[in-house]
């Protein structure tokens, strides 16, 4: 079977991409769960991941002897391994934007990964607001991700009963959950139309399991948890 | 005709990918200079790329109607749909762990790409050997290419009188083109096998093109050019 190696579902964004991909197009696959402790070298983690993955991160996913590390390049695999699931878009032009649209979450977005880390269980929206007041970057980059949502959501998602952003699930939802999950947890302002689609993503099989177990979880580490001032 | 968008020659190493790897596949296309000026919004750069791509960066691949942005996005876009070319390895796990080096590429060595500024004109050898010595990323980010590189060169290379790094030429080494000239530019310590790649990957027709535009180009950027103190 299918293994993949995830780091915890509360704070691993990378993770949540493979994983929601694959619950929610029901690959079937064996879950291993790296905690994570610190992600300096002699970490468990680190040395953990070390003996699988020449980057020594998660997602891995372990296909017999093959290993294939990065969300991207895991992504790419499955949607070849099954192709009756149509885990892309199946017209080529909307195949190129949703590459397109994965590839720039994958390189880019940088100040709201770092300003806003994914943190499932918790209520950031005072930490939101006061971010979304200070950094430009943040801003600048969630206008990005509402252009690029809106503009998709206005040409496909009515196509599709899912209302996601080419119609039907892809992978670029999946791509994107974690982006939902740090809006809705800092509560960043966004429109109705993109509210809409934050619910609809959360409401997924796939994203509700995932975030069940976030919430389930309950081991936190305080590296990855840059606001919480007590528990 | 397919084009190609792509800033000056000299320093973009995104669109370097993308242009070696078409040039290399012998895959025709009109190139179409944008010439950087600066990435501030206004810049004539970016008030036309504005136009074409929802990022304002290059590379951008136009096709007929469609745009497809992000080289990565384009390299799958393009062995898509000249599959006789076999942009990526022939082989499933081949293709993954292809697919998996150039995802690290796209998202990662960022010590090496924000030290080691692409600079294909420049002889940079001294500023190298002082980043090689002040900056452990660089040096880590080093160390992981090199580990990368022999692996797959021990593995593969011997395959096909190309000795790239899966045997015969690949996306992965179009990829990773930008850094084989940061490497030879920055004269940064490499191994003997390691330094026989970088003259292999500088001699491919499609390298060598894209290096002597370069070195034709005379457009120089100072922000382009932190080591440049006078010309």
């Amino acid at each position: 079977m299918l293994k993949l190696y995830i780091g915890n579902k509360n704070y691993s964004s990378w993770s949540m991409r493979v994983g929601v991909l694959m619950t929610q197009a029901g690959i079937e696959h064996e879950e291993i769960w790296v905690p994570f402790d610190a992600f300096t070298q002699g970490s468990a983690f680190k040395s953990k991941m070390a003996t699988l993955s020449p980057t020594a991160l998660v997602p891995l996913l372990v296909d017999g002897d093959l290993h294939v590390w990065d969300s991207l390049s895991i992504a790419e695999y499955l949607a070849e391994r099954f192709p009756d699931l149509q885990l892309w878009p199946a017209d080529t032009a909307m195949r190129a934007v949703a590459r397109s649209v994965c590839a720039e979450m994958h390189g880019g977005f940088r100040a709201l990964r770092n300003h806003c880390a994914m943190n499932i269980e918790a209520d950031l929206a005072t930490q939101g607001a006061i971010i979304w007041r200070d950094q430009a970057e943040v801003r600048s980059d969630v206008d990005r991700i509402v252009a690029m949502w809106s503009e998709l959501l206005a040409k496909h998602a009515a196509s599709h009963a899912d209302g996601m952003l080419f119609g039907r699930f892809s992978i670029a939802d999946a791509y994107f959950a974690p982006v939902v999950m740090r809006l809705a947890r800092y509560a960043l302002p966004v429109s109705a139309d993109i509210q809409a689609y934050l619910e609809r993503v959360q409401a997924l099989p796939g994203v509700k399991a995932w975030i069940d177990g976030a919430m389930a979880e309950k081991q936190f580490v305080a590296f990855d948890e840059p606001y919480r001032m007590s528990r």
